[in-house]
Formats: structure tokens, sequence, C-alpha cells
């Protein structure tokens, strides 16, 4: 897709497109408005993910919970869940059953789902302070790592914090620095930054999920709390069922970026 | 107590008072450490009660959620949930049964408890800004009133919106905005300033919990949302039993003012 375009594009005329098979990153879709990290779970497993995302608000700051079995969210009314992103995946105890496009053949009436703020909302405050966004130039999604950091457990749920990385230019470390920090309802400032030894990343070409994305000379990788954290968590935990959006294709909300700006 | 010796007091003393059975409002305990609400609810209950949390942020910002059962925090290592309030506040169905000192004799196994952000926190924000604190001034709780704004329901949970007031004046209005805004964790900014009518509140000198402070003249009301508000759900929702603080006199963490504030 051309990123002219996309970013163009209203949040309804994304979900349009993605409802009708379109799939790939939503990092540049849509300026401005807010996008979201999906996880279902079984009614049974809520509690403890609502407990999780409390106990560990950096990766998993909630935007909005579903009532039990509904596939709607005031934060894009007219949307339906199960179909409005570009691609899901589906976990059975822990692991990957299918990467589908839609799962309303998947859907079950016990399920309730978090909308997780996501990095990409960041990243259009970012783009506006001059930080050159490396992924979203070169096309391709952001690079996503498993760290060695523990999340603070919650009743049956535990599992490593996941991190996005940028490349920014020292120039612009702080103003992405100050921008991100003003937002912490999106994962808020960076939790590292350089060396990344320090959470237990070995090759920065080799990410978990995502596309390795290549640095300029100077750049200092950069790293954000990253809302595939309940994934990491399922894989971890391995409650019986669960539906998440596919790593970077997310779900794209009504919300403007600015309700989420704290000053 | 003399405010100037309450400030000075090391939350670990504040607490050995409480336990010991020293009451009262705690604005001004402790200075620039983070004070919280409780509000404890059979464990059938929590899903319920932490959803109610995260559908309603300004009023209700989680700081904690204990395991079930437990009356031990990582806020206040040491401290015991059950005692070292200087007073508290036992419902049953909905109705106040009882106003006690300490509830080791009506703890349950199966409660949660939440510590929820509190408004005194910042008003140590707002005094290094010069802000005047008049309830803390006159010897007073802060007044707080129930509005007609409706919480978002969550479940069995819901209520109306609880606010404290304090009479800021104009020259002071900025500032108090200003750093409020930058602790989101505990209310955040205004919910309202001025014309009380706007919240359906008749009389300023008939708070509904707190006591009557007496205005300069030129003061503004100014209305923070307030951590009273889960309360207010449990007497519209009738939790079969609920333990919380009584209004003003609060539960004083360890934690510092500061690791709330957003930048």
């Amino acid at each position: 897709m051309n990123p002219a375009t996309t970013a163009l594009r209203s949040p309804e005329e994304a979900r349009a497109l993605f409802r009708s098979g379109t799939s790939g990153p939503t990092a540049g879709w849509a300026a401005g408005h807010t996008q979201a990290n999906l996880i279902a779970v079984p009614a049974d497993w809520a509690y403890d993910m609502l407990l999780f995302c409390q106990r560990n608000p950096k990766p998993c700051p909630v935007l909005d919970v579903t009532d039990t079995g509904s596939w709607t969210t005031p934060l894009a009314p007219g949307a339906d869940l199960r179909t409005d992103l570009p691609c899901y995946r589906v976990w059975e105890d822990g692991e990957l059953a299918d990467e589908p496009t839609d799962v309303v053949g998947r859907w079950r009436d016990d399920l309730v789902s978090f909308l997780i703020g996501c990095s990409f909302t960041f990243e259009w405050a970012l783009t506006e302070s001059g930080v050159p966004m490396r992924h979203v130039e070169q096309g391709r999604n952001v690079s996503m790592y498993v760290t060695t950091r523990p999340c603070r457990p919650a009743g049956r749920l535990h599992g490593p914090m996941v991190v996005s990385m940028r490349h920014v230019p020292p120039e612009h470390l702080s103003a992405a620095i100050r921008e991100t920090s003003l937002l912490p309802a999106v994962h808020g400032g960076p939790v590292h930054c350089g060396e990344p030894d320090g959470l237990g990343i070995d090759d920065l070409a080799r990410p978990d999920f995502g596309d390795p994305v290549t640095a300029e000379p100077g750049d200092i990788p950069v790293f954000w709390a990253c809302g595939v954290t309940p994934q990491a968590a399922v894989m971890a935990s391995r409650p019986p069922f669960a539906i998440t959006h596919a790593p970077g294709q997310m779900f794209i909300t009504d919300a403007r970026d600015e309700q989420y700006r704290v000053a």
C-alpha cells in the first residue's frame, strides 16, 4: 500500500478494507487515530487478564473491555471486532492454532475482548515532532522482541514483557522520550534505550515478531513496552482458548490520539 | 493534630499511630507520600469492581489490587490493610453497618482489596506550586459531593461519580489544573470548575462526605473526581459485603507522589 494513501484513510474505510480481506501491518494507517491490540479470552480468564493488565500498565494499557460475548466497542461504533482487523491469531492451550483474516467462525459467547493501547498511536506524535519512522519509510512492520524482563503475574497469567524497537537518531531522542511520555495510555515513555543486552535481546536483526528494520549510522535503538505482551502471556500461561490480533496488524479505532495525551 | 507535625511523619509512623487507634482525616499527613482509597469486595465481585475502575479511570485510578484474602500490598511492605487506616466502613447489602478503627474481626478470606489513587496525593504538588489548601488551613476534612454524573456501569456495579472540591483563588487556577493533569494516576485534572450546578450540586456548604470548607472572596470551586466513588457504587449496587476506608481517612503508602507524575 502507498503510505500517503493509507495515512489518509478514515478508520471506517480502513476497517471496511480489512473486513473485505485486506491484510498487512497498520503502522502509518489512518493518521491521528488510535490503534489497539486485541486479546479475547474466555470469561473465566477475564479477571486474571484484567488484573494482569492493571499490574503491567506499561505493556498493557487497557483502552476498553467489552461485555462478555460482545464484538462491539464504544471506541469504534459500528465496528465488528471479529472481522475488522487485518489478521488474527487463534490460540489453543497456548499454541498458535490458526491465523485467519476473520474470526466469525471461531467466536464464542463467553469471550471478553480487551483493547490495549498500541505504540502505532504515538508514531504520529513522533512524526510531527520530526522523529523519522524507519520501519514506515522502509515499508516494514515494526520490530518486536520478547525480553527477559518478567511481567508481574496475575492469577494464572504470567510471562515476559515484549517490546517494540525504533531506531532513533540521537538528535531526536529527547523529542521521542518527551512525546511518548505524555501518552501513558499507549505505553508511555521508553522502557530502555541503547544496548539491547539490557533487555536480554541478542540480535536486533532477528526480531521475535515483525520485521528487521535497517538502522542509519548513529541511530540509537529505543524500546517501548508492547501490546503483544498479552500474547506472550498466552504462550507462557496456556489458557484453553484465546483470540488476538496478528502482531502489527491492529484494530483501528475512531478515537483520536490527542484524547490520550496528558498535557 | 498539628499540621506541621503530621506532615513530617513517615508513612510507617503514621500507620503505626492509626494501628494503635488514632483516627481522623489524613490530608496533610506524611508529605510527598501517596495516599490511597480502600475498597475490599468478595472475590465474586472483584472482576466487576476492577472493570468498573477501568471504565471510570478518573474517579477510580487503581494503584494496586491484592491477591484474594491478602491484607498486604507492595505499596507499603509490612503494612496491614486491616488495621493501618485511621477508620473503616463496613457495608452489608449496600448499607453502612459499622465504622470501626480496625477490621480484623470483619475480614474474610475471599476479600480482594483495591487501592485507588487519592487527591490528597496531589495536594503536595499544589502546595508546592503555591496553591493554598483551604481545608488543611482550616483543619477540616476536604468537602466531597455525590454528583448527578453517572459512572459507566460494569457488570452488577453502577453509581454516580463522587467529587472532592477545593476553593482555588483565580490566580492559582492555571497551576491547579496543570499540576493535577500531570498526575492522571491520582484523578488527574479537574472534571469541573465553577458553578456547582453543572454537577447537580445544590449547596457547597452541605457536602455529602467530609466537612464544609469556607471560601475566601473570589475563590473558584474546583472539582476533582474522587476515590469515594466506589463507596457510592456500593450504596447504589448493594454487593452483599464490602469494607472501605472512611471518607478522608486514607491508607498512607510508602510510594512517592513523584512516581505517579507523568512528565
